[in-house]
């Protein structure tokens, strides 16, 4: 499996300007969100990117993808019926292909020398199949979560076959179908907002659509279930933290971790030490 | 004086996504950048305001001004000069109006009940005159600001009858020219980036604009520097600090200001604290 195309989801409505949102990354250098999460699937060996957006949004995440602008093929959601829809909107980008999908709402923090991108388009490209991110989550955080139940993949760490993935389940649901052998307890496999994904995925996802009625929305965790049935769908934990920037203070959260683990980590934590030091309540 | 009019400066090309940036606010609500701008002149009473910005921006801005939206005229700046050209373009805008003056890349935050405008525009309204703020500033941070030099006004305290103004000026100059009695040793006066200015301002700076050849930029300390040689003109110790969210971690610096002194201070420094557990350099 070699891995070209990319698709990006970027299309909610209270959500259009958190690709525009300015950070400093781990080099120093002030970007956009949405060019940093372009570097993430570029540095995996992605070559063309399909961005999901609301109508009107392509001047202005452009300018924003600065020298990677050549590579995106914007697509419309009109008429939005959920996350699912706007992923299925870029079946024609994605044709035969297998591809890496990420949200557009979410940036990623490697552990290792590899981004997670990386870590994630390696294991697809060696088991040749579907791999979805994810990460050991506190069931109190569940209701945020699509969750994934797999059994380990023998003398493979941290690589699971996916057997059923199910979307915000209520911890009673998640004690009985969802507990993977070898977790801590009360901890379970969340999605990570990251996946190799077959091009079945588009199929299914059409299915859905046509057997949803109008005004309901299309998830994708049912449609990542009935692929884990279809076809084998491993799940692998990448070495890495995600930020959801979309939450409040998701964008402070962010830009602190990366300030952390970058080059600046000294400069940044004397300023915030400083303000610690000056700040007051409001009078 | 009564002060009913605003104009706030957003037209650097290079610094236009700044208003649009996200932010939580003090109170906890999450709004866009610009929208703590106007929320700033609008808390001094200020009821119309002309937004000097980049052709284009118009409609992004209106969405990120959210309920402040009618308040906004635009007017765009074709073939930019400058700062001081960007002001004058709002000259039909203010009339023979005195008006509060604030550029759209700064935020304020106030060390008392009252937000920074507000204290400037009731000592304007007071002293019926244009007043400045300004802020003591160490010596090393003079090649970044406008330096006002003045003697204090009699029995006010954290007032000053403006002499003449600088822009950027050396550390030689300030110490001839810039000294203001009862600083700090190696302190001066600098612009805070926001003001209360009479119309007389739009005069100025169209006659700096007809006798400064093309092609070279148009400042706005030199025709501050003019204004107060031809009207009273104060400059007032504003009790805040100011926020330039255009610079490297600019917006970090500033949400994290918010959150100190706003309502999420507890929270936020959890958060804060855990990051600063978990957090690795860059491997």
């Amino acid at each position: 499996m070699r891995l070209r195309k990319a698709v990006i989801t970027s299309a909610a409505p209270n959500q259009r300007s958190l690709p525009l949102q300015r950070f400093v990354d781990r080099d120093g250098v002030e970007k956009a969100a949405l060019k940093i999460i372009i570097e993430e699937v570029v540095s995996a060996g992605v070559e063309e990117i399909a961005l999901v957006i609301c109508p009107g949004d392509q001047a202005v995440y452009q300018t924003a993808a600065e020298e990677h602008a050549p590579r995106l093929h914007f697509v419309e959601q009109n008429n939005p019926r959920g996350y699912g829809d706007a992923l299925h909107r870029a079946a024609a980008f994605v044709g035969k292909d297998a591809f890496v999908h990420l949200v557009g709402d979410h940036l990623y923090l490697s552990r290792t020398a590899k981004r997670c991108a990386q870590q994630l388009v390696e294991i697809a490209a060696a088991e040749d199949c579907s791999v979805s991110a994810v990460q050991p989550t506190r069931e109190a955080m569940l209701p945020y979560y699509g969750v994934v139940a797999g059994r380990r993949v023998p003398q493979q760490n941290r690589l699971y076959e996916i057997e059923h993935i199910v979307e915000k389940p209520t911890p009673t649901e998640a004690e009985q179908k969802l507990i993977v052998p070898g977790l801590r307890a009360g901890h379970y496999l969340c999605l990570f907002g990251m996946h190799v994904l077959s091009p079945m995925v588009m199929e299914v996802l059409a299915k859905q659509i046509a057997e949803t009625e109008q005004g309901k929305s299309i998830q994708l965790s049912p449609a990542l279930d009935q692929l884990a049935r279809r076809e084998r769908h491993l799940a692998l934990e990448v070495h890495g933290d995600r930020y959801n920037i979309g939450v409040k203070y998701g964008l402070l959260n962010a830009q602190f971790a990366l300030a952390l683990s970058g080059q600046d980590r000294d400069e940044v934590l004397a300023q915030i030490v400083e303000l610690l030091a000056t700040s007051q309540r409001n009078p």
